[in-house]
């Protein structure tokens, strides 16, 4: 994804050594142009997998999530969140430690939309810590359903998330990587 | 929307005399195709109005918008909610109250993304009481821009949020309206 990378060096606002914006493109204002592309890409690297569910959470995730989905001619579901859940049998539950909010959080998926029969792929537009992408994977594992892998839009190697989580097995495929955000200077992998 | 109203009743879930839960191709799972009708719908309806920005709420509004902004080849902006938001001179911010969850938040958009010049379509998955619909609104009036009116899935009429809209000359255009959820009974208009 040249594109995805030149995007970033354009129109990337580099807040301090840990925070990448990227929000007039991918998580508040959305190039819809773009995003397909997106979808497209992960199409191209996962198909022929089975997969049958694209899973993220809310909010940034949504609009890729429905991009990939769209290829792959699939539902799409997101994981809600909310701060304080009342126990509820009908929903796969995992807290999320959020380091942007410095807060715990719930997310949840009612059981009904994921079936131990599903092949799942997880889409996020972030991976940093991996905090999102657990919580994600432990609803899959809870379900019973096959997590297939996770395709991410831009993954900070230097926050570690991406490698504890292909260390445990998970195939993650980042469009992007970035090495560091040191000096306010975009360092690609 | 034919297919849209026939799929509420099939799958539509009635909890109480106000709330219609739509979350297994809607608002947690998404069907794809369905929201891509959808999307084209709204298109159809406001075409050539010089429409050239599609703003939405998180979450629930984005699978929506991004649809709807590509029949359109324009951005989708969806504004973030927050509950205690730091004053910042960079953010267009209005207040709303959900009903939901028996709070107020602030929603935001930065203020770049909405400029005088953008003529703005509002979309979103409800209109219940009009809260949502309502900040939308203020943030595009601070912004300067015009509002050319709003695309809605789900309208239901009797929380009053469409007629007030509509008394105040906003164009709201709903897929479905629905009068009433008494009895456990889905009336449509």
């Amino acid at each position: 994804m040249d594109e995805l990378a030149q995007r970033i060096l354009k129109d990337g606002r580099v807040l301090n050594e840990n925070v990448l914006k990227v929000d007039s493109f991918l998580n508040h204002q959305v190039d819809v142009r773009l995003i397909d592309q997106i979808g497209q890409t992960f199409f191209e690297h996962f198909r022929n997998r089975g997969i049958n569910k694209i899973l993220t959470v809310e909010a940034s995730g949504i609009s890729v999530a429905c991009s990939v989905a769209r290829c792959f001619h699939v539902p799409m579901v997101f994981a809600r969140k909310n701060q304080s859940l009342v126990l509820n049998n009908d929903l796969f539950t995992a807290e999320v430690f959020s380091f942007t909010k410095q807060q715990k959080l719930q997310i949840f998926v009612r059981k009904q939309f994921i079936e131990p029969c599903d092949r799942v792929l997880l889409v996020d537009d972030f991976l940093a810590r991996g905090e999102a992408l657990k919580g994600l994977a432990d609803i899959v594992k809870q379900s019973g359903a096959t997590l297939i892998g996770a395709g991410i839009v831009i993954e900070k190697v230097f926050q570690d998330g991406g490698k504890r989580a292909r260390e445990f097995g998970l195939e993650v495929y980042s469009l992007v990587q970035i090495a560091s955000l040191d000096k306010n200077q975009i360092q690609f992998c």
